[in-house]
């Protein structure tokens, strides 16, 4: 029977693998590697180097792939079918890479940054492939470190308050107000800064992108004072770089 | 300056640890172990193995002492001054502790089960210490697996669903009902087993106790089925055990 395991691989510094996700790199023969274009060449590279820093030359595989492209113009109501034809496209190269480029007594692993079980559709995929039934695999999931986590390591804060509840939730949501019931809320996927139309609440943010990497920057304080500096550091670090990776914790003054 | 690090430590299985954490524990001169009475007295075995497997005999010291008793009968609106009192005490114990047991130029650290960030009052305590202003020294934060990856990792099930929001939540929160606006909730620290509030409800949990240790028991599936089982099983463990540390995710079937 093949295996396979989806490894988190932590949020950007190589040092956030796990002991336990160093032995399931040991143990894999094919890593599958889908590339998402020129723009993130720089993630691909990072994941060869962890591969290099901790296996033997020679004792594996990489396999790459090119990622399908989703339909970025897609907004609003119609996002959910947008990532479902996404999805069924990745289903497709997953299936296809399994089948030929696994043998059936190997063990393949997918490298997934940050944590799989948040905002990562590679669970969700290969539950779809399965389904299919024409590629029979038994996988198994090693948890990682994630943005979020890494996030409020760096700010040295908690992401809830004492007794209190926090939320994680896409940009494409925050964009709808701030969430009921919670005054920590976690944002992830922002391609709209979002976060702007809070600044004139009693909101604090702790903002931080390319975390626990070298080109890391990390900006806090109440949103009306923070928000044109993180605009314009974040502006910055796109051009210079071509992608952008962040992450916020906004915290309301609770009112009560 | 003194140097503390608090150091995440994984959700239970030592494999859970990151190369991080690891080398932060090998930086460290003093580890201090806060005692929770003899029912936790497994967890703090649990830490010195972790200890005894990555560093060598004679090169640290672990100076460990008593937790002050929380006030478990304070119950409901008194829950945050009872919390406040005891953070209170608590700061009084890990002042001394900074302050008598580590050297000037030295380096100590905390452990903390999990996530330092997620429902822990380590980075709190360390604050207020810092404000009296009584002892001074730099900190960071390593952050580790919360049990949440942890258990959602074994379940192999995502904590959100597509372009959705998740909420983590103390058990006392959902006693009040499900949370507002969100269908996938993760409830922590839960000694009333208040999911089975939903049991007539389309929900679906997954559950998990000591996950990741060799006592790891995990149940999932639509709560009306799966509440009695955990029920059980959730008593037996906690009767041969002694105490019992347990974490799950409520999935409701969204209405729309």
């Amino acid at each position: 029977m093949r295996k396979i395991h989806v490894i988190g691989i932590g949020a950007g510094d190589p040092e956030q693998l796990t002991l336990q996700a160093v032995r399931a790199l040991r143990s894999t023969d094919v890593f599958f590697i889908l590339e998402k274009g020129e723009v993130k060449a720089d993630l691909t590279r990072l994941r060869r180097d962890m591969l290099d820093t901790h296996l033997t030359q020679g004792t594996y595989r990489v396999v790459e792939a090119r990622d399908p492209e989703r339909d970025r113009t897609a907004d609003g109501a119609a996002y959910s079918p947008a990532v479902g034809d996404w999805r069924s496209a990745r289903a497709d190269i997953y299936a296809r890479l399994i089948a030929e480029e696994l043998g059936e007594e190997e063990t393949g692993a997918f490298l997934v940054w940050g944590d799989p079980s948040l905002y990562d559709s590679t669970l969700g995929i290969l539950e779809e492939v399965l389904e299919r039934g024409a590629v029979a695999f038994e996988y198994d999931v090693v948890p990682g470190i994630s943005s979020v986590s890494a996030l409020v390591a760096r700010h040295r804060t908690g992401l809830n308050r004492i007794a209190r509840p926090v939320q994680i939730t896409p940009g494409r949501r925050l964009a709808e107000g701030f969430p009921e019931g919670v005054d920590d809320v976690v944002v992830m996927l922002d391609a709209h800064q979002t976060f702007q139309r809070f600044a004139q609440e009693d909101v604090d943010i702790y903002w931080g992108a390319y975390i626990g990497t070298p080109d890391e920057i990390l900006v806090s304080g109440p949103i009306a004072e923070a928000a044109p500096r993180i605009e314009r550091l974040r502006a910055e670090a796109r051009e210079r770089k071509g992608w952008i990776m962040d992450t916020y914790l906004l915290r309301r003054h609770p009112r009560d």
